[in-house]
């Protein structure tokens, strides 16, 4: 899954910000590959970028159309299609999270053959992988683990991937889901892949390298959570992190769609983390946690970070807040 | 996944035993659905059922062939398949658990439409899954883990359904690799689904059921096992079981596959295994351990069962030696 770069970020007939929160964070994160927004009538928010056509946008070097937006169900509207199809015909590949795959609609795949262009659903691997091998490699990792699903994994390892670069040091984010593939321009989406090929498309993701580089990888699910458990799990040994990132969000009254399954208290969720980690590499270690504080206000923040600092005798941060400094530092401490 | 019965085995021309392992498997646990063999010319083993043509078997009521040899890369053979056509033919549907799949042979897909027959391939699964609830279910369930994959997971529950059933209890096996569902006529390749689903598929494969009925649930793989451990936390959440039981082979030098891999201790092994299932089920506990002892000698294996036994505080058993009823006993004591 590699997709071209720069990008038009599609953002439909987003109705809110939320509805266009995937071109939102391709644009946090990759500003300098987007050229522009297209936004159909309707659509109620704006990333700042400006509107393009299709045609400007392909005049202004646009390889790739994304899909920013997300509507319920996570279909394709009807009322895309057309532009869509002109994206295509205007030398355009497409690029989708969705649940319903450009792949499956007719015109859309005819049209891609006429014009020799690729349309590519992210959430859905089409490579092969092999068995995971387990066998030690060179290179640092470093892998986000949550205290549950939508804690802030991908949000994290991607501040840890700028500041790394901007302190010079060599290193790369590995997204494991599709807002992260659309943002990295690859990666495989895990959960979707075959259940015995976890750890083995996790290696391939994240490949040996060099001594001094770092690989970024987003994490997925949480080992306390009753449905995807087996997915962290395949992921944590593919990865076989050196590192391991803390994510959380306080005061969340239960695990996402499972009402009665509270959250895993963080010092047993990281005992089982690194319990796991250490088949595939004794050294794994954890740095330091990111919090997701949005629903807190500072002072409040604050408190519960400092707590958990203490608690645990690692950094704390809110990457939104106050950046991921502090784990980096402990990653390069330890170097 | 549900196979019509009763079975014609197909041994092919199986060159030994081993080749003709899962036609033998379905025989020792399952004679009274075996209607006969049909061997090839080159065929070097038998079942000591009668030997029927496909014509005869069809008049004595066998409802599919199940192919029960398996040949280097699990491909289907050329020669095979005018005995596979012929099979369609006189009205049976053909089941298989090989890599290759029956329903990619374009001659037998068309064979099959014409005589509207079914072909299984129970290494596939073509349903969809839901994603998993967690959510405590009434029935008793029983689940095989292991210390590493191939160490008689299978055979430890199926032993355990044919003692459950003499002793008058409602029991079943609930299979999930290939050899299990073609037994049990039904079931789930785990490792086979889309990961997300892993837990979802295993909560479909041993729903709710009445309060004095137990699942026998086929284990998979092992959580230490560095290739697979996604599948077996998976499967392990899903089959909420109330009771485990350890399987393992004293003396095996590595894990399988992996030679830079040694054994968990089994303390290790159980202790993870308790810690994981109790995230669905807080009453998980283990009943005891099954041996796979083939390699040693009587003596040997009594004394390595026996130092287990007294290690971990529980019967530990060979299946084959000497059966499963202290097992059993432990199940219901605590009933």
């Amino acid at each position: 899954m590699h997709l071209s770069q720069p990008y038009l970020l599609f953002l439909g007939d987003a109705p809110d910000h939320l509805a266009a929160k995937t071109a939102r964070g391709i644009h946090q994160w990759r500003p300098d590959i987007c050229v522009g927004q297209l936004r159909l009538p309707g659509c109620e928010t704006t990333l700042g970028l400006p509107d393009l056509t299709v045609e400007e946008a392909a005049a202004r070097g646009a390889a790739t159309l994304v899909v920013g937006v997300a509507n319920r169900g996570g279909v394709i509207a009807d009322h895309w299609r057309a532009v869509f199809k002109d994206a295509l015909a205007n030398g355009l590949d497409i690029a989708a999270g969705l649940h319903q795959k450009l792949n499956d609609i007719p015109e859309l795949v005819e049209t891609a053959e006429e014009y020799g262009r690729m349309l590519f659903d992210v959430r859905h691997p089409t490579e092969t992988f092999p068995v995971a091998h387990g066998v030690p490699r060179p290179g640092k990792r470093i892998l986000a683990v949550g205290t549950d699903c939508s804690v802030g994994k991908m949000y994290a390892m991607l501040a840890m991937e700028r500041t790394m670069k901007a302190r010079g040091l060599k290193a790369d984010f590995r997204a494991t889901g599709q807002t992260g593939i659309l943002i990295a321009g690859e990666g495989v989406s895990v959960d979707a892949v075959v259940a015995d090929f976890i750890s083995g498309a996790t290696e391939v993701l994240c490949p040996a390298n060099d001594d001094d580089h770092y690989d970024l990888v987003e994490g997925q699910g949480s080992l306390f959570h009753a449905s995807y458990a087996g997915v962290s799990l395949g992921l944590l040994h593919g990865a076989q992190p050196d590192y391991l990132v803390l994510c959380h969000e306080p005061g969340r009254a239960h695990m996402r769609g499972l009402p009665g399954f509270a959250l895993p208290d963080l010092d047993a969720c990281m005992d089982l983390n690194l319990r796991c980690a250490r088949l595939v590499n004794p050294e794994a270690r954890f740095v330091g946690a990111c919090f997701n504080t949005s629903a807190l206000d500072d002072d409040a923040a604050r408190r519960v970070m400092h707590e958990a600092s203490e608690r645990l005798g690692l950094p704390v941060v809110d990457p939104v807040r106050s950046g991921v400094e502090p784990l980096v530092d402990r990653v390069l401490g330890d170097a």
